[in-house]
């Protein structure tokens, strides 16, 4: 089976990891929009246009199953991409599915789009409707993470500001595949909080969806996996490899 | 006249509001590319090929002067953007003559594909060989000035940090349309230094490029200035009502 995941640049990779130690049998494409990122800034017209150009990328190049990596395209475009005609996973059900596990109060940390969008709200909000949920758009965190600052003072900063509007909270969800590389100076802002991320969440929908048989012993990570960029592929390959934890081969630069 | 302004997204309206007040009879059409907004993290090819369609586009509109307020774009495409066939004034030449008549040594301030380009630095050296230049890549200024955090710790703190690896200046340059906006901070974290930006040394070569007499009298802000964007019109008119001092008219929403 051959798996596509995509997003607006590197964070998906994080969801990428996730599934492929759980799925190690599995083929995965991996196709990150780094000529246009970042997404959460956009508007949902605009997000929606870029997101189905991907789908149907990857849709050509045979994928059974795609993955919506990205917070903000699955907040505000699902829908769009879901009429492409393969099934289609998000990453924001799973979050809340997670979040609500976790306990409240919740806090949900993202992009501005997808905290405008309410998506996580909603789908919280729809599993218990008595949780108290508090939301945050944390535009610096991508751009952090990006420059490589995820540890030390201006990190640490910047995650007190956006925290101390928040109020107090039980457990974090982080609504942005970026932000787990930030879990660090999140947990030092908020000692005590639980931190969640969907990755793995998303991981079961998956197996779900497919009928596949998980792993639950991390395997190897996927000996078949293909990168595809629109932009930077020395770039996405420096950075990309800190996400994976291992140099990243089979990179490849497209137009779409 | 009809004077285009271009720009990855609304920093170049520090330098539609100084030709405004140098021209204040002319017409000016500003458009700011907020959908594929930032430019200074992409290849070279990429910005070139998004500069010369937003060219393209404003030629079409009947402008018979291009000014890239862009400095990633006149860093790395300005050539490209030259063979679209009207007269076309960039900032890299300007913001250099007006550091070197400040004095060196010049630490410069940019984004990465700028500061990559070495497109300052060589142009610098042109001027003046035997002046030290210390050029620096700051990526997350853009977001902080998008995100509205122009004053106060965390910007402080970003500076610091990149003013901290960038050797002893007398003269900083501000290499990115956005960094006027930090202008404070960037005095706090290097007292005694000058902080030259671009933009009134861009009029002088608009004035010089189309033989207009300029005003040096502040007049009146253009009547007659239209604004085009790609993507998210109310925020554009929100931040870059900042940017100017006065709300923002005429503002389109356009494809290109």
């Amino acid at each position: 089976m051959t798996i596509g995941v995509f997003d607006s640049g590197m964070g998906g990779l994080t969801v990428l990891r996730a599934l492929q130690r759980r799925l190690p049998q599995e083929r995965f494409i991996y196709l990150g929009d780094t000529a246009r990122l970042p997404y959460g800034t956009k508007s949902p017209a605009t997000v929606a246009r870029y997101a189905v150009r991907l789908g149907e990328h990857l849709i050509e190049r045979g994928v059974d199953l795609l993955v919506v990596a990205c917070n903000t395209v699955s907040a505000v475009a699902l829908e769009a991409v879901a009429e492409l005609g393969v099934p289609v996973v998000g990453v924001i059900t799973a979050g809340a599915r997670a979040a609500v596990a976790s306990g409240g109060p919740i806090g949900v940390l993202g992009t501005e789009a997808t905290i405008e969008s309410g998506a996580y709200v909603r789908a919280i909000m729809a599993l218990d409707a008595n949780i108290a949920v508090h939301a945050r758009a944390c535009p610096l965190f991508v751009p952090l993470v990006e420059e490589g600052w995820t540890e030390g003072e201006v990190p640490r900063t910047v995650a007190e500001r956006y925290l101390g509007d928040l109020g107090p909270v039980r457990t974090l969800l982080l609504g942005c595949t970026h932000y787990p590389l930030l879990q660090g100076v999140l947990q030092q802002a908020a000692p005590g909080v639980a931190i969640v991320d969907a990755a793995q969440a998303v991981a079961d929908d998956v197996v779900a969806a497919t009928g596949l048989v998980g792993s639950d012993t991390a395997g190897n990570a996927s000996a078949s996996t293909g990168y595809l960029v629109t932009d930077g592929a020395a770039r996405f390959v420096a950075l990309g490899g800190r996400i994976m934890g291992h140099d990243l081969a089979n990179v490849e630069l497209i137009d779409v």
